[in-house]
């Protein structure tokens, strides 16, 4: 966490979050009130932080890795705007470290080169878009970095998207696979693309995908970034 | 700066870095010895990083940003692998908030779909191979964010990526540009692709470019997830 973060929930009169992240930054909570909601009430708490703001008081809302990235900052400022109310409240967006730079840095430096971020979540984005980017990145040799792989519902999309790969990418490609990221229970896994399905992910692991040149060596990753070493 | 990094530096006995980003921490410096050295002096720099390292000592080596994005960490792992000594020395990569996510903050929120992140300087990566990355990516509708967008001598890069952009992007699609990112003199600008050669554009600057949902609104640019809001 950036020590500007770490202001602002000191500051904040009430925190708001997905019960998950409020319980990881429980250490930092002395008084203020908790707002916090289940997974995929997005918007329930992000109107509830609209609220709480009008109503004069200072709000922090918490996101997972930086809130710019299929984070809260989004929504919030589009609820703000259908509200007519994106100018009378101070936004702040903190930024922070995303997953894909987070797991990069426990694999090597897999994204030394151009990459792309893309998630596999068919919940709000037809598949057909999400094919089209995977076809589109891996055809222009881009390093490919998969957020919300699967899920319990969601199970078929990382083997399609692993397909779509081997269409213009090698099978010995290496994929590195971080689950639960600098948290407890961190897993990690260096792989390639015809091996990596046998390994576990779920809805708090990214998966990262090299380009042409990327090499696996002495438990890292590593994506050249085209030095004469 | 996330609490990690400042604990590395604060027990390193040498740091290592580019003299911009030595500055930028001189307040953090106790009696640590510093090796700073000019742009572009990146294999020097991770060269006597490894030296320092092999006689026993505690090295940082600073990038901007997320070391492992265009920065020293993908460097310092090759130049390891090449001396044989990748498994010998433990390295520590400590992620950080990369300008994609740090500019977008900037901007409101830019980033809440898919996006690919490419690095328009042609000294190590062909033009075509650029070229390429910016029409695959621009025609499979991506957020796209230009990192090394220009410098005194690249001055042409910029308007060869808008160009590709108007291909399939509207004219208006909104583009933000931020330079010295929460930096003293930072500049923020909201535009789109049709205006945005006008704006100044240097090496501290990090151009970031909508999708076609994307709309700037108070002030922001927004992306939708597309939650129905
Ligand atoms: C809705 S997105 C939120 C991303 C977040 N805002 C960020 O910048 O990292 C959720 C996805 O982020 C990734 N993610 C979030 N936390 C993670 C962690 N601790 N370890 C690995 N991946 C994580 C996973 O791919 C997960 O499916
Ligand atoms: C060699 S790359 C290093 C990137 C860095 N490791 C990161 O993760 O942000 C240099 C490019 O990063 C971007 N950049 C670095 N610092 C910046 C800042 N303070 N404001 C805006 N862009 C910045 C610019 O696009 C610049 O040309």
């Amino acid at each position: 966490m950036s020590s500007r973060a770490l202001t602002a929930l000191k500051h904040a009169e009430v925190i708001v979050g997905y019960k998950t992240y409020v319980e990881l930054i429980k250490n930092i909570i002395v008084n203020q009130e908790i707002i916090s909601t289940g997974m995929t009430r997005e918007i329930e708490r992000g109107a509830a932080a609209i609220d709480q703001a009008l109503s004069g008081r200072k709000v922090a809302v918490i996101s997972s890795g930086d809130p710019g990235v299929y984070g809260m900052a989004g929504l919030i400022l589009e609820l703000l705007e259908k509200k007519g109310e994106l100018n009378n409240i101070p936004v702040d967006i903190i930024p922070g470290i995303t997953s894909a730079t987070s797991a990069a840095a426990r694999l090597g430096a897999p994204l030394m080169h151009d990459f792309a971020v893309i998630s596999l979540s068919d919940l709000l984005t037809p598949w057909e878009i999400i094919e089209k980017r995977l076809e589109a990145s891996a055809n222009a040799d881009f390093v490919i970095v998969l957020y919300n792989p699967a899920s319990n519902k969601r199970n078929w999309q990382l083997k399609s998207a692993r397909d779509i790969m081997l269409k213009y990418k090698a099978p010995s490609t290496p994929v590195g696979i971080v689950k639960n990221t600098a948290r407890r229970q961190e897993e990690i896994y260096i792989t390639d693309l015809e091996n990596m399905l046998i390994y576990p992910v779920d809805m708090l692991t990214t998966v990262i995908i090299g380009n042409k040149s990327t090499k696996a060596a002495g438990g890292f990753i590593i994506t050249p970034r085209g030095y004469t070493v």
